[in-house]
């Protein structure tokens, strides 16, 4: 029976590992900086593995750093039932985004494997590795691995310090050979995941459990302004190519544009500038694109709009400006069944729960687009996401585990 | 007699030092990132001091890492005649900002020994330490500490790396105690200081040489904004705090104030963002500020614009923004025999110079400021400033040059 109490102390346990709390900033929660393909990561993947062993379970790593944790089934070589989340976190995250769903997993498989069920196939746990891309910049590192979807070459892509995926991958142990952690689609079952929300939907339709029907579409970019570098003192204001200053323009015309097409956002949550003195004008600026929309329509006309703005703000200076796309993630819809089978499970609990569209890219997107039938359970979090003051309140984290337990039962002991 | 391949020779060589030309960029000239207080700055002063030993120069490096190479006079107690610029550059910088002012100063003296002149009094060239503040955040910090105007800590405060201006002080081989760079004004006939204008000015005047009337005053200041850090894929627009959005709003108002006053400039240089991921909202922005301008009431009235349009932007957002001062610097006005003299000495070389206000800061505030006669003779120059595509002749350097030699030995002669 799923034991609140133990995942609640697994939850704050998981927290420890990377914890950054920030003691100049009025942080009342648990700040989390455990980046992908961290020493911090891989700590969490063993910790993980220390509550799953002594029930049974097998750990292995493949090459890409993901932990599975294979609970026997009758027939080892049926299609296995996986289900996780991520480990890592976003630089000052919070306790619960990727964390729960792998805590919430090892909940409903141990409280299964305690209850005396007995797994007709595989059950297998998963911990993704490197969900987030805060570091390289590659999100859905560990999933599209997996699944075949990885789009980036790991002996290019680098760190801010020089240090490359493969790099990484190998100061962990790993031979960085990703090709050997492809997984056969038809090996699974179905992918179930249980994730904070991250966005307010939940909190004020109080329900404390909600069923993903689809994943909105990314677009992520680089946009670079080149202006001219110059005094700050002896260049009057008249005749300036000041990079911020179009780049200024620019954020705020993305921001006009998102809010105009229904259910697109777009966020700027990175920016440098060159030379970056303060009494210089900079003669350059960079910045991250961050589109999405439960439509790939509404992804391209934020993109065609924000591109027709910013040429318009150069057609006058006579400078120039740069996009260059970094990763698209195709709008994903999830399984029908799977999706009935979740609310079902969370009818069984007693809760309505409420059908989505999910804001945020997932891990489920790659097995899913690459043919596994997937679905997504949210718990209700109040206080936002990618940020310490993330909050999922353990009774719901607990109705999640419960629901996720039950949903497990029905796929693997069938 | 003022020897101009001599000079070209020595400017070239000293662009060695800290020469960064960034192969990435279409950059066609010497890009020079010599900061200040760095090992850099050391050999730049040991170069300089090989090229004035040999004349009969000895050097002393005060404890604010100035450099002085002292010519004997006849009489070696009266006040000296001082002349230089200062060292460093800032990040990506070109080859004359400042280095060009220590060149000619060079060039002047050593000319004037060399053809037998006999100087009454001493008469000094400087290379003042860290005159741009590119890594401590704290400009004219050698000559601030020679006349005493040092209004900062160097014990506290410390560059990106947590180096604080004493430890790097000490790297240096200096004692770290300030007060031993200290220098009597009375002891200081008069100061030259000759530069580029970093300003178009005159270029567009053809004119290869100008006299500085005042300088401009500057107020530095850091501005911090609080949004609300969150999930860049689950907040939907309406209900964002992006602090990015808010700064950007706040450095297009800045660029539109400082235009609609008269002499007025404002720059912002430095930007970061935190937690500076690309799919997280930033919760925070920081920026710096730099207003300049003739006339204190024109600083003054644009940092009042400023922060009444700062407020009316966060007063619909409920958030948070701050501005903390950093330093101000007076308005200059030089001292008007010496403008004279550098007028007359122009004359001599054949050139009408004009008399210009500096829109830049210069080491040349600080010996003013603090009582001793100071003069500034700006040389032409195309491509910017702070940047590598700063240029000057060497012919108009070398006009420059030898109209500082005529001032000089009118004024240590006599």
């Amino acid at each position: 029976m799923t034991d609140a109490a133990r995942l609640e102390r697994r939850i704050h346990e998981l927290a420890q590992i990377g914890r950054t709390d920030d003691p100049a900033r009025e942080i009342y929660a648990t700040a989390v900086s455990r980046l992908g393909l961290s020493a911090e990561e891989q700590r969490a993947r063993d910790l993980v593995t220390s509550w799953c062993a002594p029930h049974g379970a097998t750990a292995r790593r493949d090459p890409a750093a993901n932990l599975y944790l294979r609970f026997p089934g009758a027939d080892p070589h049926a299609p296995v039932v996986l289900v996780g989340s991520h480990l890592d976190s976003v630089p000052m995250g919070g306790r619960f985004d990727g964390a729960l769903g792998v805590c919430c997993a090892v909940e409903a498989v141990v409280s299964l494997v305690e209850s005396g069920a007995r797994f007709a196939r595989p059950v297998e746990v998963v911990g993704w590795a490197d969900e987030e891309g805060a570091r390289f910049g590659y999100g859905l590192f560990g999933s599209a691995a997996a699944f075949g979807r990885l789009r980036v070459d790991p002996e290019r892509v680098r760190d801010k310090g020089g240090t490359s995926i493969a790099e990484a991958l190998r100061a962990l142990g790993e031979s960085g050979d990703l090709a050997g952690a492809m997984r056969d689609p038809k090996g699974i079952r179905a992918y179930l995941e249980l994730h904070i929300e991250q966005g307010p939907r939940l909190e004020r339709a109080g329900a404390p459990l909600g069923v993903v029907s689809d994943i909105v579409g990314i677009f992520h970019g680089l946009v670079m302004v080149r202006g001219e570098q110059n005094h700050a003192g002896a260049t009057v204001m008249g005749e300036r190519h000041d990079a911020l200053v179009a780049a200024s323009h620019m954020i705020i015309a993305l921001e006009r544009i998102a809010s105009s097409v229904p259910d697109a956002v777009a966020t700027v949550g990175e920016i440098t500038v060159k030379p970056g003195a303060k009494n210089v004008i900079p003669g350059e600026c960079t910045f991250s694109l961050d589109i999405r929309a439960p439509k790939q329509e509404s992804i391209d006309l934020v993109l065609e709009r924000f591109k027709a703005e910013a040429n318009e703000i150069f057609r006058k200076s006579l400078r120039e400006w740069g996009l260059r796309p970094l990763q698209s993630v195709a709008v994903t819809p999830l399984d029908e069944d799977l999706r009935d089978l979740l609310w079902k499970s969370a009818m069984s609990v007693g809760m309505n729960a409420p059908t989505l569209v999910s804001g945020a890219g997932h891990d489920a997107q790659n097995p899913s687009l690459a043919g596994v039938p997937t679905g997504m359970i949210f718990v209700r979090s109040t206080g936002g996401s990618h940020t310490p003051t993330e909050f999922a309140a353990t009774a719901d984290a607990a109705l999640g585990a419960k629901a996720l337990e039950i949903a497990i039962r029905e796929l693997a002991t069938a």
